[in-house]
């Protein structure tokens, strides 16, 4: 089965969109999902690159831009009052997951997504996560250290934002362009 | 009949290709197209926006990802060794032209595209161009004020990069939201 990487954040509200079409994406192109949790943080501090929320009218009209995809795409996307959000707990919770309990994976990353995006927020207990647990996750070293080596691979192999695809060794960054991942598992 | 702004600079890669689509683009619209010469790095300096390449994982993507484009719209597109190119001059004859020779303003606009971003490259001469004339136009205070005028304009209305199109008051950045744009004219 061809697979594809998908390389996230959950503070991204382009990374959000891009999560909610993945399923199906995946199911039309008979494509396996290869998720890659990154500090986005990590990646820009490492790049050079920042938020293009850092220019207002840049960020102005990428709101608007998303607002447009949200409403294609059928999902519903709000901010919370703190966006940007410090999502560095959260993404090691995530990796903490993909590796200890990989069959709650994709559950958690849902529900964190839908903790800063969704309409209305949800809490991530909605989705039967501990808290306590998930917070256990997060001062684990080798999970902290994980977190770290995904993000440098990601920087190494040239991701500067989020989401980005990889079809291969073929780079495809944001949410728009996965008519262009469509057509490189083709 | 409806109409939508193309704001641009022949410096962009990206603008260049949206210049070569636009003809069959208004047409498959039923649209006019108000043409708005600026100064896209009097635009960069006044809204703290900068040309993805200062980036260079940005840069390297960017590449790749216009390279993909051009292919897919039947476009040549390459860059000269300079690149990126000061524009100042070109840009100044562009809107000169707009307002002392209209009806050769597209033939120029296209001439300065392809002396940039052509494969081959051409020279101006080549569409009939004079330099001295084209020399003369940018030297005129008065077409330097109108550059600088739209550039502000530009600013004011949340231009952030090229190219920029509006609908109304509605703004829409990229090459790769044309699709959007014919929404909004429907």
């Amino acid at each position: 089965m061809k697979s594809f990487e998908f390389w996230f954040d959950v503070g991204s509200p382009a990374a959000y969109l891009a999560w909610k079409r993945l399923p199906s994406f995946a199911a039309a192109n008979h494509a396996a999902v290869v998720h890659k949790p990154m500090l986005l943080g990590g990646v820009f501090k490492a790049t050079g690159n920042a938020s293009p929320v850092t220019i207002p009218a840049k960020g102005k009209w990428l709101f608007a831009d998303l607002a447009r995809a949200a409403q294609r795409d059928g999902v519903p996307l709000g901010y919370p009052p703190d966006f940007p959000v410090n999502t560095l707990a959260l993404m090691r919770a995530a990796i903490g997951l993909q590796q200890k309990s990989p069959e709650r994976f994709v559950a958690f990353v849902d529900a964190a997504f839908d903790s800063i995006f969704g309409i209305p927020r949800k809490d991530i207990r909605e989705g039967g996560f501990d808290p306590d647990a998930i917070l256990a996750l997060t001062n684990d070293p080798g999970i902290k250290a994980a977190l770290i080596r995904n993000t440098e691979e990601a920087v190494s192999r040239g991701v500067f934002g989020a989401p980005t695809f990889f079809v291969g060794d073929e780079l495809f960054w944001g949410q728009d362009r996965m008519d262009d991942v469509a057509r490189a598992l083709r």
